[in-house]
């Protein structure tokens, strides 16, 4: 048993692979950070989606009132949603593409800008600021994870 | 050839990656359980989004009348975005800490908090439960994923 | 070094890892598509949700105006967001699948259906299809997870 963990840590110990996971956690945990502050415009706007979540503002009309958008609220919840459709990529294509094999140069390169440019997307979203400054970062984002998905391919195809 | 296999089953035979496999399979197929649930909701409550799924009621003005929103359909659909917003990081981030070489006892008490949290909160927003039954469970569930986050970027940091 | 590089290349040498790589990967794109097709009709129907995106169309309320939803764009958001919802239990069980020792053959079937599922969803919902075609080709998807689910809780449970 002790034999097949240390098989596993070896997977953990594998340059390359230490650094998907470092950057790959560190974007989740980016993307888990718009779950706080959708909470806060919420709460500081008062702007719900559930009937339960404003029982504490007294009953009937009083608070149904607070069951509405807000356009603070949207703008984040549009980002958490690009998240996912950028980060769920990253996830998988990432992953496969950090056993194919790549030179760490070349792999930390990937992750390293892939991870700034959410960063910088999600910046660009909230502040916000005025394009062509989101719409780039998203691009360079989804041209990183092109390019991994061009090595998986090219090291791994079979169809 | 057979060696390879081996190799790839000894990382399914290694309890805690079973333990993982088993837990997020089971989150994967609760998530999976929500389209299932819009459907219902959509169908009983003729409530639809494409106008190619009214047809079946006729056509013009009679089919037109079931292309609108539903508060129980909208409410399944927010606790389905909530789960993707949710059991993303918990896939990408649990494999990470699987693969770090955390105590089983530890990793076990990580997955079925995790799950069960999930679980708990599908409950609280569907029946639903008056507050804070469904932010405390949301709560224990990104407590679990930084938990596990913090314990891969402690073993594998690699900037 | 050298020696765990080996290791990791074992796995992505592996056939069924391989043939789990190529088709996560192609079906990772084809939702990536998603995204250009969005940015696609926003620009042609001229309707955004961000009032820095029609900055470009001039100030107050002329730009203002664009500010809308279209439905052509919101047809494209939803089939985007059924994708999420579908591919995300897909990469993450078809993973663990991969990983649970199945026969070559089997799981290229299983990979082979659900990415051509998967791709009928997105012209059955674009073009639009008539139903049941979106409707069977979703349910195609979701009967393939399934059974790779069962497969991986076959072979790991361990509660």
């Amino acid at each position: 048993r002790s034999g097949e963990m240390a098989k596993l840590t070896q997977l953990i110990d594998n340059e390359v692979f230490r650094a998907y996971a470092t950057y790959t956690t560190i974007v989740l945990l980016k993307m888990m950070l718009m779950s706080l502050i959708t909470a806060y415009f919420r709460i500081t706007r008062k702007a719900f989606a559930n009937a339960e979540d404003t029982a504490s503002f007294g009953k009937g009309e009083n608070a149904k009132k607070y069951l509405r958008t807000d356009p603070d609220v949207e703008r984040v919840r549009r980002g958490h949603l690009n998240d996912l459709e950028n980060i769920v990529p990253f996830l998988g294509i990432g992953l496969l593409y950090a056993l194919s094999g790549p030179e760490l140069y070349t792999a930390l390169l990937h992750f390293r800008i892939f991870v700034g440019a959410r960063i910088a997307h999600t910046f660009a979203y909230l502040i916000p600021l005025p394009q062509p400054g989101r719409g780039l970062s998203w691009a360079v984002g989804y041209a990183v994870t092109i390019s991994m998905a061009y090595k998986v391919l090219k090291t791994a195809l079979y169809l």
